[in-house]
């Protein structure tokens, strides 16, 4: 079954052809089979018109917490009258995610992963992390591996209550029974290195024992102060360390110079900076400094880090629209941090780009330019996902 | 034709009654019948199960541009890199509008209007302000008059390139020829009282010719700098001013002591302060305090300011996002402001109020609580639509 999408105003590639005007893309099966010139199509099944609009990828949402139960607008409402956001209220989470059956999380999970679709997140990425046993650590990333490949065990989201007073036992914990069961179900593994969480030697032990288990490393780090995440996560090769608020020179350089540099792709061994304009903005902080990082080199993501705490959206043009009011990211950088910069923090080269070969994930916008996404905030200008080469129903 | 909404998960009135589990709505043509709680509802010919969601007022949106042509996506992306916003690319818009014909100005009027119903605006204020001669601004109040009855006659939006070095010849065309053509199709008028557009004399001026030919007063102040729109349109006794980004002590404290006093209703003769965060967001200008204010007593609403140049977006409830995050309202404020708010600012006691004879206009979310529009920013969480009581299609 192939589908020609013509008429194209803009066509947003994130590839080498940047055709801007009178485009045209062939999907076949899951793939994208050609794209160029609408005069040059040949014929396919099927025909979308984009009616002059933009058409991008689909976004690659790199960093979402989506197994979880229960509702925390009440602490919103609070922190908005002044209550400072510690990351506490992570527990209320893990609480109600105990006490949830598998049908509930699956449940939950399955909106918001449709949500997620709707406004043309066609890869999300899932985190574990509000189990923090080992039952209940490998059901969520049982049930996360239903709805995508990219699931990854945060066994060291927090410490829970029951090991307030002996965290090094729950380290031993996360890496030992937890990390078991949890494998089978995750494609990486993740440590919040930060003040109230996990400290570097911690977050360095887990990580190794999530790499000797073959999982790929990620991690959050420098959200809520300095600290040694980022250049933990470089020393590890991690493909992401997500937040970045607080950085100093020397994690810039090394988030800059790393990598093997042998790769002449540039994708495919480097630590991106995965930046998560959502969490500041519910929780009222101040934004991380993409400027500073793109003038840098550094390879920059924006993700969503959807989450009933801190973070509770999935709208990843938010996230443009936040980047370019708030961190001095162009509207083109923006979305291409949306779209290839996420493909890379989940160290995929067969999603976030329009090119031949690669996944038809991909979206027709209600506006003639991606410009739009950050022009328009708020508005609901996902026209048409194709997802996989099939078209879903989106919002209208 | 009646229609019952059972199954509430919470009801948010702005009325005496905030019942906010288990309660019913009855709409009757395009009025609410009854509110009461579900185990006491009469029957009605049709029923929408809200399925334990939020019911909340339709939106007022008392400040839109709607009427023009063209679009300055490409002035936003240089402002986001750095160009200061000075208000001047109006002047582009008004180039457009006057070379568009009145076909063009409607679908795309059509259009805006048609994305905001779908996001829960039941209620907008239309402008002219981008034709700014005699036949341009007639025809596009004729055109918002197809729309709504809350049409603004707004020839006093800037001094129009041609008349750059008269401008008192330009506000003599205002009052005489331009208000004798428009006043037909227009419920108000207002005027830009800014450095640089018109100062507080040329707004009086205008303002009273208005009110002369029985149209409501609105001004819009104090958006770029401190200034007289305030205090001007407290003495007019306006039913709005609008921005009040920069305001002295003074404005602060006409603005609570505005009206009579005499109607104990509170909200037939008071000035009320809209505020437009979609500016400030869109032009990256510092937001107003809306605290001050209403710790202050005065009367708050919330609106959009949708206009190609300086706002791009008809999402109140991105709005409300943030009014919440950057402005210091409460989720609660912001939704009241958003609705009751707007409706003072137009003097209509008939909508942004859920009670018994009050027009059916009212939204269904998709979240079990009015704080969900601020603690899930950027969603489109607009289930249903209710207008005049009848269900528009909703974004889904
Ligand atoms: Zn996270
Ligand atoms: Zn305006």
């Amino acid at each position: 079954m192939s589908l020609l999408i013509t008429n194209i105003g803009e066509l947003f590639t994130n590839a080498d052809h940047h055709l801007s005007r009178d485009a045209a893309v062939i999907v076949d099966g899951e793939r994208i089979a050609w794209i160029g010139p609408a005069a040059d199509a040949p014929d396919a099944d099927a025909r979308i018109d984009a009616d002059g609009a933009a058409v991008l990828p689909g976004f690659v949402d790199s960093h979402a917490h989506l197994i979880f139960a229960g509702d925390r607008a009440g602490e919103f409402a609070a922190r908005m009258a002044g209550q400072p956001y510690t990351g506490g209220g992570i527990r209320t989470t893990v609480g109600a995610t105990r006490a949830a059956s598998d049908e509930e999380l699956r449940r939950n999970a399955r909106r918001l992963v449709g949500e997620a679709l709707r406004q043309g997140t066609t890869t999300i990425e899932i985190k574990s992390g509000y189990g923090l046993n080992v039952a209940d650590e490998a059901r969520s990333l049982r049930i996360a591996s239903e709805f995508t490949t990219e699931t990854t065990f945060l066994g060291a989201h927090v410490v829970p209550a029951e090991y307030r007073d002996r965290p090094d036992e729950y380290v031993g914990l996360v890496c030992g029974p937890m990390l078991a069961a949890a494998a089978p179900h995750a494609r990486w593994v993740d440590v919040f290195v930060e003040r109230g969480a996990f400290d570097e030697d911690q977050a360095r032990n887990i990580l190794e024992c999530g790499r000797a288990r073959g999982l790929g490393v990620r991690v959050h780090g420098n959200q809520l102060g300095p600290g040694p995440g980022v250049r933990l996560a470089v020393e590890m090769e991690a493909a992401s360390v997500d937040h970045c608020t607080h950085l100093s020179d020397a994690d810039v350089d090394a988030l800059a110079s790393s990598g093997s540099g042998i790769c002449t792709c540039g994708w495919s061994d480097r630590t991106v900076a995965t930046l998560l304009p959502g969490a500041e903005f519910s929780t009222r902080s101040p934004y991380p400094d993409a400027r500073r990082l793109l003038d840098a080199g550094v390879t920059v993501a924006l993700a969503t880090d959807c989450n009933p705490g801190s973070s509770f959206t999935s709208s990843m043009a938010f996230c443009i629209a936040l980047a370019v009011r708030e961190m001095r990211m162009t509207p083109v950088e923006a979305v291409r941090a949306a779209t290839l910069g996420g493909a890379r923090a989940l160290r995929r080269d067969d999603i976030g780009v329009l090119r031949v070969g690669a996944r038809a994930d991909l979206i027709i916008l209600d506006a003639p330019s991606c410009l739009h996404l950050a022009y328009r905030p708020g508005m609901p200008l996902i026209r048409t996902v194709v997802h996989g080469g099939r078209p879903v129903g989106a919002p209208r």
